[in-house]
């Protein structure tokens, strides 16, 4: 760790070196590094907690915000819970290697697709130290170099987690400079502008954060800005699902992005449906907004505008719409939502197909609440983010959105030359892969 | 197809919006909008032959270079071929839907993640009339709306053929304004910017009108710069191999970005192995330029400077390099290649292997020539483009290049909370996609 006197161009340009040695590094010695990782954290323990109250003591003078103190707090169970966390990312397959497709072209000339590390991920954290040694083990475990930047809060933390994991990661056997912490703004600023040292961009905070980086580099980006989430009550929802999955979806977590923001109700169903599920939500103290059909059936609530199709509440706030039909659902969920997760409640199956087709979200939901959508309860292990864009990874992705694959072609002697005449005919006969 | 008259933000706005109404169109009526194209283009020969003659004689008119006149070029047999082409797109399976993962979540409650169109796809080429149509068919196929740009040397050809193409798709019920034609550069300097709109770009063209573009957008590009492809001759390579493998790299297509333009051979097997490989391609007419230790076995040959390691020649000539070691080879490649695609020649298996996971290139090849590295050869079907990125697809790219993948969750009222509080546990049970 030579962060304070280098460049971040330099830090960066470390990291890819390594990125490139990483290559050669195999599943065994990786999952080795990790379990050194996780001993070196143990061994360091004192330290690390010497480090944190640093960064507690200036919290206290700073008077940081009760939010931000309680992601910044590592205690000694969170560390224990991060070390355990390193000793079974160790403990997974080895993801690297694992073959996609194999491919007989012509007799003796086998190709092969296969998952290969993407090179130099780079992740930007908000306070949250546990977060650093999450991301850092998981891009170890896919043979990836990692350029971090946590919150100016736990600077301390930060800093002798990143020099005890990297130290102990490059003494058992990987390449010097796979984990490199900068710590400044101007250090990020810095940072969106080299694509052509780093490969991914995964920024875990708030919308507008998330939305700045996007917004500002040529990395490509794996994350969300926003999660404006929809549950559609069909004309034929089935009453105690509609009112469940939406009391769910709305109030079982209020603060996250896959939590519901509109509720599109049929008009064939508005009447019959809204007043028990409207009396749901207001009994866990969700405040409505309705449009104008909305309040012909609940008098009581605030007339939503615009804006409010738009609007990510992230509180017990829930705008509530009557649509005509199926279609004009769809339309206003590819409209207004954020491809990020969208339900329908009904029993009319081919309804909900038309539905999980139309709708052109991450995930697209029958049934049940949105807020299933989530990297665990997909059952993805640990989850690396959750991604609006459709290139590379949607929806929660797990450790395969630190992936890429490489095409590996094994011969003896071929030449083209042969096919390219008409001497030769390519088998193309796929094979299982091994 | 009023292109003439709607800014290049609402023609590929309208783009976007076909592009959210083509998710709910069945593969049924894809394909027989392909095949009602291919009539169309049938019906529309003889008009679409006046159309490229007034291409032609333009072209006469303007002196246009002998290679843009061959790639210009739509004769009767190419709109034939071009045809045929969308015809065998027709009848290609479904690419859209195909299940990847099928997960049990809990009892009633499954996960599924499938293959889905990625949305706006824009192309940029040059001058190829039937690069137009078999864009637009692969496009129609994956479900996705489609913005081309062709050469205006093709012109009056890509207006008539994007023209009939789109009307005949419409006429079969794809959404208005799936197909936009944009015309000029100030065209595509505009659509360069519309990252909101677009979300994936794939060029054709020179080395340098393919970074132009990849410096200059946000959206992300399917595509490659530069082919700087290295053979590498371990110590224990076999002559003939290594002689038939270099030969076939550097002259059987010279003009291509698969073709080899680095020649590295391992220092204890230069002695024995350059000599023939040097008069095999001086057979072909091959110029070689090599490092100092090349010189020392092969005194006659030009000497190599530091940028004939960068060099992409695509043309007779080849740079010779002797390397200590197979890793002096790999840190050659990773440090001078573009990523591309790299070959070893070596009878030691464990050589190979080394090589082929350390090289960080989207193919490696282990005794065979680099002139594989292409989607008809991997058997890939038609080729989108071949890739450099890391992100997204890699490689030789088909028609899985114009897809993303959506997750699908259905239950019958399933709500998080109980998995939240512990009262129920989720089974995550694999089943086989269906």
């Amino acid at each position: 760790m030579s962060s304070a006197v280098n460049t971040v161009r330099e830090r960066v340009a470390a990291a890819r070196n390594a990125a490139q040695q990483l290559g050669a590094i195999d599943g065994v010695t990786r999952a080795e590094a990790l379990r050194a990782i996780a001993g070196a954290l143990r061994d360091n323990a004192a330290a690390i907690h010497r480090a944190h109250e640093t960064d507690l003591t200036r919290a206290a003078e700073e008077n940081l915000a009760a939010p931000l103190l309680k992601r910044l707090r590592f205690d000694e169970a969170k560390l224990n819970q991060a070390i355990v966390g390193v000793e079974s990312v160790a403990a997974l397959p080895d993801p690297v290697g694992a073959e996609l497709l194999r491919r007989e072209l012509d007799t003796g000339l086998i190709l092969t697709k296969q998952t290969s590390p993407i090179g130099v991920v780079a992740m930007i954290f908000e306070s949250r130290p546990d977060a650093l040694v999450q991301i850092a083990s998981l891009a170890l475990k896919s043979g990836n170099a990692i350029v971090l930047k946590g919150g100016s809060e736990a600077l301390e933390s930060n800093r002798i987690l990143a020099d005890v994991i990297a130290t102990a990661g490059t003494g058992a056997g990987i390449p010097a400079g796979w984990l490199q912490l900068i710590e400044t703004r101007s250090d990020v600023t810095e940072l969106l502008a080299l694509d052509d040292l780093v490969d991914l961009m995964i920024p875990r905070g708030s919308n507008e954060f998330v939305r700045y980086i996007m917004d500002n580099t040529r990395i490509p980006v794996l994350g969300h800005a926003d999660g404006i989430c929809h549950v559609f009550l069909d004309a034929t929802a089935d009453p105690r699902i509609a009112s469940d999955v939406t009391v769910d979806a709305k109030t079982q977590y209020v603060a996250v992005c896959n939590s519901v923001e509109t509720l599109l109700v049929h008009a064939d169903s508005a009447a019959a449906l809204l007043p028990d599920v409207a009396a749901a939500l207001a009994e866990r103290g969700v405040q409505l907004r309705g449009c104008q059909r909305t309040r012909e059936v609940l008098p009581e609530i605030e007339a939503a505008t615009e804006e409010d199709w738009r609007a990510e509440y992230l509180d017990l706030i829930l705008a509530v719409k009557v649509v005509d039909s199926l279609e004009a659902a769809v339309t206003h969920i590819n409209t207004y939502g954020s491809g990020h997760t969208d339900a329908i409640v009904t029993t009319d199956s081919g309804a909900a197909e038309r539905f999980l087709s139309a709708v052109d979200s991450a995930s697209v939901i029958w049934n049940a609440s949105t807020r299933f959508a989530d990297g665990f309860r997909y059952g993805l292990g640990a989850e690396v983010g959750i991604s609006t864009a459709k290139i590379h990874a949607r929806g929660p992705v797990g450790v395969e959105g630190l992936l890429s694959y490489k095409w590996i072609l094994r011969g003896n002697g071929h030449t083209v030359a042969p096919y390219s005449d008409g001497k030769r005919q390519f088998t193309h006969r796929d094979l299982s892969p091994e």
